[in-house]
């Protein structure tokens, strides 16, 4: 638990920056600072561009759940940002899924979807 | 200072939850995810508009860091983000100044000048 908390951790901590690099500015949502308010992971903002993304680095397909993609939603819906999952594949790199499709698909993810589906960080 | 910290952290965990009252979603970002890369104390949208806000609730006058000020300036200039001082004055409330009026105030902020340039929160 402790290892996957990191792994998730140092994903996060990379996108960050690598954000950063293309000219974002960018903010990491700590679970901690949270306080109960409804808050995704990485926001980043860019020339009045708000994206909101929620990182994962799982091995293998996953299922974001309702809750945060219910969050997401709500990001989308009053603050007009632009909500993504981002899924760091291993050997592969980051891939981003649009909430729509995302939602469509039942919050279901794996690598058929995300390659059909997903677009590369200079996409977002 | 533990005294000073936990009044701070009551300000903008008061102001956070304010702004989510008024519709906006809103991130406090803590010190300890700063991570380097500058940051507000905290983040707010709504309906494409995002605002930053450094919060003080100092008992007196006071002048904000160049660094903050710069950081401010940069949210501004690459995310197309709205930069406001917050000020929390006892007995009154709160009140938020623009950056450009106490940057050319050369970041000092006292009384006198939060009545005669400070707006309100429904202003933002």
């Amino acid at each position: 638990m402790v290892k996957k908390y990191a792994k998730g951790y140092r994903a996060e901590y990379q996108l960050t920056h690598m954000l950063a690099g293309m000219g974002y500015m960018v903010i990491r949502a700590p679970r901690s600072g949270r306080i109960g308010l409804p808050s995704p992971d990485i926001i980043a903002a860019k020339q009045g561009r708000l994206l909101v993304i929620e990182c994962k680095s799982r091995e293998e397909a996953f299922t974001v759940p309702q809750e945060q993609m219910q969050e997401l939603r709500e990001w989308e819906e009053k603050a007009g940002a632009v909500p993504y999952i981002g899924w760091k594949i291993s050997r592969e790199g980051w891939r981003f899924l649009r909430l729509k499709d995302v939602s469509e698909n039942k919050g279901n993810v794996g690598k058929a979807f995300a390659g059909e589906k997903g677009i590369s960080i200079n996409e977002l």
